[in-house]
């Protein structure tokens, strides 16, 4: 059982206890066998397909080069539907432009009623809608180009906008019976009625399987009566349909041990027993209305299940990272917008007696804000035009993608604002307001920090397996001869220090030929080391440093992706393209070299950590900072 | 001429121009000599003595370990300054915690009335001023205690006591004249005239010599007419004593020539003329007051010169330099506090069936936060306590704290919202108003960008004079054999990869000599990239990634000062102290060593800078991004 790296193993893992004492481990163990099921980390088994992953981050932990869906760049848009955004993205540009007005959101802390009107007439509340029950019914790709569009103009209505469709409602266009696709698609699709989404609790945060509201079924069975209550739920205060999740309890129909698992439902405010707090007070998205959302007996029909009792978590993992895509080809927007700005600033800006954008300084922040955007767009539309061609295998991306681009757009906004110096920090350029609305990006639908786990725990495992039947194939040699011969290759000539044969070169076009090389060369490194700390630390590596490693080897793919299509289709920027992605390229390899050298070999790690811990617990037991200023009081 | 690196070299480099065309330099430096006595650079010969600096930061740059400022950490107080001390530190601290309302202040978007007539009670308007003006007469270190407290509990207090008497009337102090100390300091020490400090106007900010208001000596000699527009003043709109700084014309008596130069005036509102604009609105600080001051024909009495004549930029550089030690002490309070949150946070908030402290990953995060503090803290004090001595070559460590403290400061505030989770972004625990505050203190006083530049620039000047005297030492070798010995002795040394003799084995702690071994060895990879670089660039060295050098060297020395002395004088907290400072080294000393070898060894350094001006510029002919998103439109 210790070799193995089962889904089980993950799961626990993912309770992120890895460092905790065995006394500690063993204690909650004692429970896991009801909360396991409720874990996220139970997406490795309720999402990946059983077949081999066609996702190119996790190819890259096991150090293989999948590239199905990568290369060469997708493009998923037939001329019709081409035809059809064209339309959509003039006059939506044009909304924003003309009609909204973001500084104005902010301070009246709502989105004024021209911009909710304008929005509905424009059908932004169900573009993904199908057109037989009033949306525009547009697809993943063609969504990511408007989202694109609102993000660069008013994160607080790209944040209300999403929380009604990319998660509010999206569980009934995912899991929605017919009944309840006709009952209610149409009324959000002409935003009559806004959407939320309700699975927070104030105990309940990333550990979204904690929470304790409950659906308890009627005796009848017709009915389900709903109490809890949910926190930080955007337009919670607004909505009139609510995706809400509760544990209901299930009798196991062999043993007739009743557990409680996670149901979710579709909650009408006008059932009555719904109640919202008042607007949360908040840093940003102030036009978005974010509100406590209280259920206090409400009864809710037996038939707004929305999907399978007890299935309510798979339900929930799924909604968010169908999502997820919408909000890299957001911050690719944001990202955009404040460039334009920055590049104003920096054109028109004299200082030492010359503009400003004629100091390597400044020329170095533009262009690193240039390839975080380039990057941070790459991936927002393959991620959707993977989604559109119908892989189910995208959740890796999707994290990569939303942990990538809030960290990119925060980056570029908060460079912005250096480059303006006291200007930037001014109300009226409005670039403090996107630093503000920015932050929580790194925070809600997953916070940074969990996802970067789910990524090294989806990997993992994915690798752990292939590792589990090499140690399987060990004690049947013959029989599995292939396998070992294979594996004991790959391995060898890492140790030789030998290229692992991988290549981009039948993919990459010619004049990426250099970047491609570093690619694969930062690919082998990285897997050699997942390799090695696998075998090594086996089911303790996500505590051993894992969270911290680089995700950028999966960007350098998608780079070159884009960069190649527009060498080899001869774009007029795809020069541009090239020195992006050259540039990106150098550094991450650079990065992503050091990282794993210092992981490899660095004799301090082990002591690092500890005194990380010794640390931390100092300051717990003292309620903060240990030692005392120089002067001693 | 070409080999030599002289100051006026320096300030050439300091104009940020090293990337430009010839043409554009020598356009340039047709204009220079008028305004090179203006530039921020002039520093090097204004303030710098001329004697051999004692300044560790600028040892590190020749590879030297002066420790004269930094070994034994000093202790300046006597008894009786300590006692005082003593009372003032209960009063302020319950002051803020039961007095002011930061929250209220920044909602107010002005300090509350109590807040500002208790400051005023509790003598916080005039701290440094002597006692027989009416002020409380502390030093330096007494001032950064006072500093901290405030900077815990309420960033736009410390903005607006600070540009009060930090920079506001510090003019007066450092330059007065006994006259005008006794007219002006009893006044601003009681807080019954606020004072603010006027030099930033709409076309000049980081470049503080291009000011464009002028002040004009009248026929008679006895007063100047007053002309110009200040923006972004804190306390403009309420303050009643300026210092502002204006160009006035200046006959050279040999011939009679007129150049402009700038001058430093005491300007009260009262002389009339004077107005302001409304209060800026801004993404933080909204507490204090920031506001356009303009000066319309104001009569200002030729007695009210500050300092010289025509030496204003130097009353203006010192003023600022000797104001910077109090804004690391002040961030050294707020990150403090903010510590204090997350630790609260972390402590008492359960997720995956445990308090979130356990978990390894937030672990690294609040030690990590911790480190940063405590080296902020030990170069606040250890500045202000060189400065209380009499060091007068601080400069290059005062922009040093400022720019660590600055930005670990925001660093420490970003993470805690990031532990806090969605909370975070809240108003109502008060960390987002902070990270609100705190952006400014990397742009206002000298951007954390130029003042890379002044330090890389004060560093390789010092040393570069050192590299001249060789040259002209190998002219004369028979006069000169002593130096040309311990230079090459030196290179050579390095070049076969010995040591260089230098050990900190005396005066750090023998419980921290591995860490001490750490900071020596990085200082001496430091020190010899410079040479290198400066032998091979020259004058083109800042320009060549000089700016993005670490300046993690200068911390590795003082946290080991203090956590040495810790050690020493068995403080409680002393085991503690060792592993922050050990943790700390060991991570620095990687970071050095990774950018040193990038510099030196890194193929892709230049096609990488060469791609960013490219990149740059094509932005900049665009107006914003080249690239199109990959559907093309």
């Amino acid at each position: 059982m210790q070799t193995a790296w089962t889904p089980s193993v993950g799961r626990q893992l993912l309770r992120l206890g890895g460092r905790r004492s065995v006394h500690n481990r063993e204690d909650r163990t004692a429970g896991l066998e009801t909360q396991s099921e409720l874990n996220p980390c139970q997406l490795s088994e309720t999402l990946l397909p059983a077949q081999e992953s066609k996702s190119f981050a996790v190819g890259m932990f096991k150090g293989q080069l999948i590239t199905d869906q990568v290369f060469p760049y997708p493009s998923v848009l037939n001329e019709e539907q081409t035809q059809f955004l064209r339309e959509l993205v003039g006059p939506v540009a044009r909304f924003f432009e003309e009609v909204n007005d973001p500084a104005k959101n902010d301070t009246l802390e709502r989105l004024e009623e021209t911009t909710l009107q304008g929005l509905k007439d424009l059908g932004a509340f169900g573009l993904q809608v199908p057109s037989e029950l009033g949306g525009v019914g547009l697809g993943n790709t063609q969504y990511a180009r408007l989202a694109e569009i609102v993000g660069m103009h008013d994160l607080g209505v790209s944040v209300t906008l999403g929380a009604h469709q990319s998660i509010g409602f999206k569980g009934i266009l995912l899991f929605g019976t017919k009944a309840q696709k006709e009952k209610y698609l149409p009324k959000v699709a002409s935003g009559e009625a806004l959407a939320a989404f309700c699975l927070t609790e104030p105990s309940s945060g990333s550990d979204a399987a904690s929470i304790r509201s409950s659906a308890v079924p009627s005796p009848c069975g017709k009915y389900y009566t709903l109490n809890g209550s949910k926190i930080w739920i955007s337009n919670g205060g607004l909505a009139d349909i609510f995706t809400v999740f509760a544990k209901t309890p299930i009798t196991d129909a062999a043993t007739g041990a009743v557990k409680e698992k996670i149901t979710a439902f579709v909650v009408e405010r006008s059932f009555g027993g719904v109640t919202h707090g008042p607007p949360e007070k908040k840093m940003g998205i102030k036009a978005s209305n974010t509100a406590e959302v209280h259920f206090d007996g409400v009864r809710v029909p037996a038939e707004n299940v929305l999907g399978e009792v007890g299935a309510g978590f798979k339900v929930a993992v799924h909604i968010l990272n169908n999502g997820r895509f919408g909000m890299a080809a957001t911050l690719a927007g944001t990202m955009k917008a404040i460039i334009a700005k920055a590049v104003d600033y920096a054109t028109n800006r004299t200082q030492f007696g010359d503009k400003i954008h004629n100091f390597g300084l400044i020329q170095e922040k533009l262009a690193r804000m240039a390839m975080l955007q380039y990057v941070t767009e790459s991936m927002a539309y393959m991620l959707s035009a993977n989604m559109d061609r119908g892989y189910t295998d995208f959740q890796v991306e999707a994290a990569i993608s939303k942990i990538f681009g809030s960290e990119a757009a925060w980056k570029v906004t908060d460079e912005c604002i250096q480059i303006m110096g006291g200007m930037g920090f001014m109300k009226e350029p409005g670039v403090e307001r996107v630093l503000r609305d920015i932050r929580i990006f790194r925070i809600f639908e997953g916070t940074n920090d969990i996802l970067r786990l789910f990524v090294a725990l989806q990997g993992c495992t994915n690798k752990g397996k292939e590792l589990s039947e090499l140690g399987t194939a060990l004690k049947n040699p013959l029989g599995n001869a292939g396998l070992l011969l294979t594996q004991a290759g790959k391995q060898l000539r890492r140790q030789v220090g030998l290229s692992s044969g991988l290549s981009l070169g039948e993919v990459v076009h010619p004049e990426l030929s250099r970047s491609g090389k570093l690619a694969v060369t930062a690919l082998e490194q990285f897997a050699s080391v997942v390799e090695a700390k696998l075998i090594k630390h086996k089911k303790g590596i996500v505590s051993k440093g894992m969270a911290g490693w680089r995700l950028a080897t999966g960007e350098l793919g998608l780079a070159h992706s884009q960069a190649s299509r527009s060498l080899s289709e001869g774009h007029p920027a795809a020069q541009h393209e090239k020195m992006l992605c050259d540039s990106w390229c150098i550094e991450a390899a650079a990065r992503i070299r050091e990282t794993m050298a210092a992981l490899q070999s660095d004799p301090h790690q082990q002591e690092l950590f500890r005194n990380f811990k010794s640390i931390s617990k100092a300051l717990v037991e003292r309620g903060g900072i240990v030692t005392t200023n120089p002067l001693g009081f």
